[in-house]
């Protein structure tokens, strides 16, 4: 029989992988205050006014895009963009990054320097400078790995970890736009028809880290818990849940969808439960602290919108449709060791 | 015609391309000591006691390594070290590291835990710790990109920018076993026949990085600069003269040559001077010190060897061979653009 670790690949989730690693390789250490398991790692360099936090991402050609469909700088933005991501996701400001960068030999300088422009463009937007990396030819497609620096403010980070039962949950922005953009995408839209189907190209090409909402919820101490929504709401719940030891319930009419891709054969609420890549924050507030928060939470941040709330059911996130129907939400967001799925037809569940 | 920056990459060397990211994208910041362009990059955390040292590299399959001729612990250990071996170059010591790795959906649960096994081993042995990453699936191979953290002990790091003409050079170790040890793997030699086939098999597959030495030569004060061998002699050396601004002079019979690799047909001095990953010290030393640092250091550590000098003639590395005879070195170590080349053949030059 073959033994339980020498199963291939595929019956195995990236949730449960990064478990077993976390399990076997995290270790305490005087300097390390969070590590493997969170959006990003934490650490304290000793005499260090603040915390500095570390995250590492990459984006690969035909797993997380087509080199047809997405031109270099877009590219090189929004390889930066999930990595900062991270860092808001903490409340952190990003501060320096590197790249390792693998390219077919096809590829021309002229791409190489719009790729670093759009990335250095991001960067610089948010005080974050390239300091070094890696160069390689490929022999099978363009592989961008990027490891992005941040540091706390006052030793205030927020974690995936802190939240309870009755906490009410928040999203910012809009939640399934990037998908709706990545359809458009997909069909070849390669010229958008409108200002609206031109946003959601956007939102899925250039998504904005939001780096400044992350540093404003983690400074108000308003929040128990805070994470990035990378994979979909429905696979990153679940994973604030599993972090925080509670379950979660959803209010499919109080989501923020972007209820302009119906237009184009989408559905809003699928999207925004299960389209990845939004880069939106997903946090809760105590529900003591609600009304402060909603009150003092500046206007020009990106809106934020309650969507549920916190549960004492372990491990557990429902939906409540209208009506009294209530549907227990399973994970369908983007696993990396999954397909991508079709996120175009309604959910007939 | 097509702008000179459209052409394809195949006639820019890596080189060329890392000086003009670094004109484009250094940029000046008071907690950057040093940015592109070194083994690693020096950032000064604010109030922190010591410099932190950041450096990436990736392996990629079929550009760095072939899946069947390499054990995925020793692939894990092999690529922290080529890490681990840009810090060592700077005289500072590992404390963290992040790894993003992709899979095709073949690799095996088994496979994975071995990788992540051999990487730690080595971490664990020099002090440094896994802190996070990110995992995907491949649609084109396996591909891992790791960046390491390190921190310098009393602020001293050395660069590869001090080198003054009339420095002597020095290397730690032997140079060629690993080129010679590629060879092997090559011809599919699974199980070297020799003591001496396995050490240099072990040497390419499980390098290890001289960290404590390149901490006792960053301590001593007694060194101008000092950078690893990861893409040979030949290569590296003349990015630490330009790096310097300076010429080089090597003395071919006194180069710590790998003899036995004659064996199997290779021709140790072409090795030595344009095999790559090494993962040896280079360093300069200034004359009046040489003597002294030869005294002093650790017989403990990895050997050493004088094996040139620095010249005022900038950027120009010549070979002195038997009796008067001096060829100009020209840079045929491995450039992540061009492809390996074979060093089996001796030198006809």
């Amino acid at each position: 029989m073959t033994p339980a670790h020498e199963r291939s690949l595929r019956p195995i989730s990236e949730n449960s992988l990064i478990r077993l690693l976390h399990d076997r390789y995290q270790v305490k250490h005087r300097w390390i205050r969070r590590g493997i398991g969170d959006d990003a790692a934490v650490v304290h360099p000793r005499g260090a006014h603040e915390y500095w936090l570390i995250t590492s991402d990459m984006l690969l050609e035909n797993i997380d895009f087509c080199r047809e469909s997405i031109e270099p700088a877009s590219l090189g933005y929004k390889a930066l963009a999930v990595n900062l991501s991270d860092l808001a996701a903490m409340g952190a400001r990003p501060r320096f990054y590197t790249v390792s960068l693998a390219l077919p030999s096809e590829i021309s300088q002229g791409w190489i320097l719009r790729f670093y422009k759009g990335m250095s463009e991001l960067g610089r937007s948010y005080g974050a400078y390239l300091i070094g990396g890696d160069l390689s030819g490929s022999k099978s497609g363009i592989s961008v790995s990027i490891t992005a620096l941040g540091e706390s403010l006052k030793r205030r980070v927020v974690y995936r970890t802190g939240g309870r039962a009755g906490d009410w949950l928040y999203v910012t922005g809009t939640l399934g736009k990037s998908a709706a953009g990545l359809k458009l995408v997909e069909r070849g839209l390669s010229r958008p028809q409108s200002r609206v189907q031109k946003a959601a190209i956007w939102a899925h090409q250039r998504p904005e880290p939001r780096c400044k909402a992350g540093l404003w919820l983690a400074q108000s101490g308003l929040i128990h818990c805070m994470m990035d929504l990378s994979d979909g709401l429905s696979t990153d719940l679940a994973r604030l849940c599993a972090a925080s030891k509670v379950g979660a319930e959803v209010y499919a009419s109080w989501l923020p969808v972007f209820a302009e891709s119906a237009a184009w054969g989408c559905d809003p609420v699928q999207m925004a439960l299960h389209g990845g890549e939004d880069f939106e924050l997903l946090f809760a507030v105590p529900e003591s602290k609600a009304e402060l928060l909603e009150k003092s939470y500046p206007s020009t941040l990106p809106a934020i919108t309650r969507i549920g709330r916190l549960t004492g059911e372990r491990g557990i996130v429902r939906l409540r449709g209208r009506g009294k129907r209530v549907i227990r939400l399973k994970d369908q967001g983007y696993d990396h060791f999954r397909l991508r799925k079709d996120f175009g037809a309604p959910d007939k569940a």
